[in-house]
């Protein structure tokens, strides 16, 4: 699987990172971006690295990019060049193209030209954040459906010592602590008489409202 | 808690949807943008917009920005603007002020000027985006420490139907899969006998190189 | 037939005189511009006229865009407006879209899109203009299929006064003359002793070669 | 004929798509722009191409344009570069110029400078446009003269089967059938008893009004 | 006489100094300008101002320009408004039309129009100051022909005293004395006895040869 | 005095013409610009030509500007350089700077400054071509004084058959004919007997008003 | 004396420093800029304000700019706005005009053209700074004469609690302290048994080395 | 000392007057800016000179930029540069950074970064300009204290001629007179008899309203 080949096309705040953690998981990147400084910038940090403009046709053949397994096209801000560049590496024949949107308008001309998978990440982002503020001691989530969530919960001061049994989440809230993050180590399905300190970090699922319910009680 | 108030400085794709994310989880939340036009987009949207231009002090007082909780700097591209906002926010004596960087550089100003909190919209979501992209399975996940994950796998057709005695994570890759959601519900701390099925999504903690090795194994 | 509604969208050379031969025509037409001067200008030559971004849902929805027969995309250089122009039109459920494609990029974004007519002027006007400049005698034409025309073949000087027997197309060059347009008239379907003057227009039918051959011998 | 020598000023879409068809007429046609990556691009399209700025007679006179039998100049918005491109053509004694005017101003200036012919691409598609776009089933048609219309209707599903005796277009419309064209071939001046099916084209003579009524039978 | 009436559009250097010279000469003087900035500060210095755009044929219409016994096109940089305003004046009807050119081009453009006269007095300025630098004493000229010329020239310190006799410019120059401008008052066709001074000036007519003769000698 | 060296600085439309006509008359010419475009077109036409930026004291040293008899200071739009310029041509100890000023103000900076001569080429023919325009047979004239004027008329129809005794101009209008040009050559001096025709010149000295009324009697 | 009237031209940093400084002292101060902006944040600071155009003789005249005691030119960056405006209010006939020069070149016209003091705030600012980094303890200092300075020496560890006897920087280094500024009080012409402290400040006069050296046994 | 090494980043009039003072005192100096031309204008005057952007810490790694003793930021407008460029050179370890600042917000940012030093060369100028005007026989001035000043006042006609005893400026007014500078040399603590006179400079010390007061009887 780790011969798996990529394209980054668009080296700006998202694409370089994403290319970056893409060469970090051992994965070979080639970075491609019309903008030579930009390029210049990332040359040690990925694969392979080009100067290009990737809304011609003619270019982009020339780059072999069909043969990659999958190419993003993280173009940061012209909305036509991100199309018309999603559009020819559709008709190339490229297997998997991901593609940046900046709003849903956008979105939606990527979807009908045939890219397989749209994203928009600062909106997600947004929202991500939003979450992090509300509740202090969110540290970070996942949505597993409309409803139920996998929360990261930071133990405050105010239950520190106390153990799963006393909390109770479970009746109290709904939610259950599927695992405690403690320095020494992770506790997968704790025990009743598991005790949570300052710093543990306890991860919980259940319902939005289950969960915020908690999170309160942590955080009161 | 729901009385909390935040102010979003700059309404820009990330500043907007956090806005907007604050507003549907019940708070009240002040737009700013020194853009006419983008104000007049976001108004029907946010509690309530005003057309500022946030580096200049007394504005800042007179929209009584200091009895705010949290005030949002996610001003765009204007580095400038960004830090000069941030200064004044926090010598008015806001509590929380949460800023948006763009570059390392940008963030390490930030946080001598005080700022509590720099975040890395675009190049965090870079780093969600490549782990989402190298592990099909893989629907999100939360770090909960250098070595520990908590991921979201989806089950494939390749292990439909069979339980998790049958595929024994524990003993085979050292992960749990601490719960299972299904068209039916949630299934907390699953059984050996539970069976999961197409569709259905596995929770599971473990160290990223188990995750990885059951990810393949799920995936192969 | 003629309470057919039309609306279009981008006053420039091509889509103004569009919408003015419609209104000619007997046609209701509302035109639309973004740019005032424009809006200004046609004011009085079209039904309705409109300042408006067409690149908003709201603003397209507002103006019952919806019941209008056929809406012809006639965006002068912004390819990106264009396309998210056409975008909500189909959206909304327009019939029958019409777009001006800039380039074959353009115009297969522009199909995918839903479209249903994609008209490209320049490159069209730059053919006939060409087959024109080629024989000086051709005054128009019509491709039938990619072999057969029918041309419009102005009378020379060196022809005139000679009848269709004479000249006898048929049998030297292989095409038909089926009419004659003549000062005093149009003759259909002419006889062979039908005289052909200075000033009148031959109607042709035959393959390209047949009727290069014709008028070769016509402007010898 | 063959032997005749075109250069094209101006290698817009309008330009270039009439150049290209030069060559595919099989004539020499040297392209002219004054952008070099515009001129890049046609290089392997055009016989000769070479950037130059015609607004100097020194460029013209050295590139030998008064030996070319047709220069037309199609610069695209700058009205001042088109004058004075034309004014120096005809002062080198070209024999025929021909030029591309945006509107009716600058057509009268061209006209006034000596320019043979002037065209108007735009304003003459958008008129041909409406034209079809009225008459569904009418593919192309050519303007004899102020009154009679050579045009081209399909055969709609309503008429297939009908033989022109039935139709009687003459009778009913007074406009007449000169040709129909089948797959299997073209029928010049076809008989009452010929049959016109879904898909055939016909080629009717008429006025304007006779043509419209037999369409609008046709489309009923 | 003094009823003429004079239109002058581009109020630049040139024209509102020639404006004002017309007015202070006591005819009727309409200042014409796109920029409004322009106009104000001519108000009150011609008969009327207005701020208009003269490249349009309804804005010349509803100025009454056709009553204008002449108008001047001063226009200053803009070679394609000069050449569309004065069009459109002679279109309707302007019996007399000047425009300033700005090269030999643009001035060959003019004439092909119908404008009646062109000047180029940035040219013919450049032309007077040299000669004027050349010979210090000559003080102002008029080219009587390609070979006369009527000269100004001051008197220089090593003639004054002397009288015509002893110059004698026609025997020893070829050139005559017609008149001499003393602060006394001018004599006319002066004798050989009326004696030069410094700070006279005489009026010379001859040959270009003879004068630069003439005045090397007065120089010298 | 033919070896007399001129330099010109600012080679645009005034500059150019009086540089060369400098050379016209046999003088050589140093022309300076910073715009090599400009430079490059003029360099075949003057002595010498070089590419410089005027306003550093280093580069006018070097091109030994202190050597040259007379420098004209023509530059265009730019009123701060054409200061600097002047300023350090008097320092450098130019003898003689000749300098153009685009208005009063500017003027009286140069004179301040210690220009030897400023000149204003749009505003003095502005007010010469007034002249020419409100006398339709003046074809050129000097200023003596305040009051006297020198002034070139030529014949019209009118009085053309008639001698100077007819004419009497001294008695009836005050003025003088002191020179007549016909195409047969200059008569100096005329007699009361010589004949004016159609396409002579008259030489006429006199006040302005006499000289008024002269020509409309000429011209009525 | 405190009835004396100041304007500043240009409210720039150097500008508007000035005026309030102006104002502190108790004086009149009319400020003046072209930025409408930068005048309405200087209003409530000085005692009138005004935006205005001040290369324009109208208006200066209309403000009554003669009456005032002085005028301080400090235009910006826009050296031909600063001479015009200098010039004006000279011809005006203001007593005294102050003026900021950006370079030589530019204070040299504005002296020729009557500026009665010429300022380089930039410059001179560098060149004191200059003199406060290379000397630690040097505080300030004046230039009496091109060889004496009086100086403002800090205290350092090294000589605190030593008396001037055992100093002795007139013997040692040929330089006076004339007074000592404590907390308690200054000493002026202080004692030899007269003690210096880390916090005091010396007064110092002697030639440059003198201080030079004497600053360097401080520093030690 | 002497071998104290100085970097000073942008050479602007404030830099580049800082920079060639700390060359006259024998200092080495090293010049950077962005902008080549400004460099290359500098390179003479400086010890060494580079082109370079600060804003990257490569940049300033590679010139060793920790070894210079003293790092001078003195980047014109360019408020984020100076930031960046600020933080960087504290997080490389220079040990004394100072920094221009152009108004307090920027001057706040610069000091919670940790720069050693910021300035505000026009604000201080405008204040030193402004107490000069006032005070006309004020040369120059150190502010001891908030209430001493140490200031020069040059000796007016009205008390020439005059010992000290006459002036009695301790009884009189409350402040001393250190040294009077004469041409013939300084005179350090001056006794009674001394005398003064036109062109003499007097060193006073005092508060604010001794020495103005003093200086209005000089002045009077």
């Amino acid at each position: 699987m780790k011969n798996k080949q990529y394209a980054v096309i668009g080296l700006g705040r998202f694409g370089s990172s994403l290319a970056k953690e893409l060469v970090r998981l051992d994965f070979e990147v080639l970075g491609i971006d019309i903008d030579e400084e930009v390029v210049q910038e990332m040359q040690d940090k990925l694969t392979h690295t080009v100067v290009a403009d990737c809304t011609e046709e003619e270019v982009l053949r020339s780059l072999g990019i069909r043969n990659f397994d999958c190419v993003i096209v993280a173009i940061g801000d012209d909305i036509q060049s991100s199309i018309m560049t999603a559009l020819i590496l559709k008709d190339l024949g490229v297997k998997q193209v991901v593609a940046k949107a900046l709003n849903e308008l956008h979105g939606k001309v990527l979807e009908r030209i045939g890219v397989d998978r749209v994203i928009y990440p600062e909106r997600d982002m947004g929202i991500r954040v939003a979450h992090q503020l509300v509740s202090p001691n969110l540290l970070d989530y996942i949505e597993l459906s409309k409803d139920y969530t996998v929360a990261e919960l930071s133990v405050s001061k105010r239950i520190s010592g106390r153990t799963l049994r006393d909390l109770d989440p479970r009746r109290k809230h709904g939610c259950s602590v599927v695992a405690i993050n403690k320095h020494s180590g992770v506790i997968i399905a704790p025990m009743a008489e598991d005790r949570v300190d300052v710093g543990d970090v306890m991860v919980v699922i259940g319902t939005n409202e289950q969960i915020d319910s908690f999170e309160e009680e942590v955080n009161r």
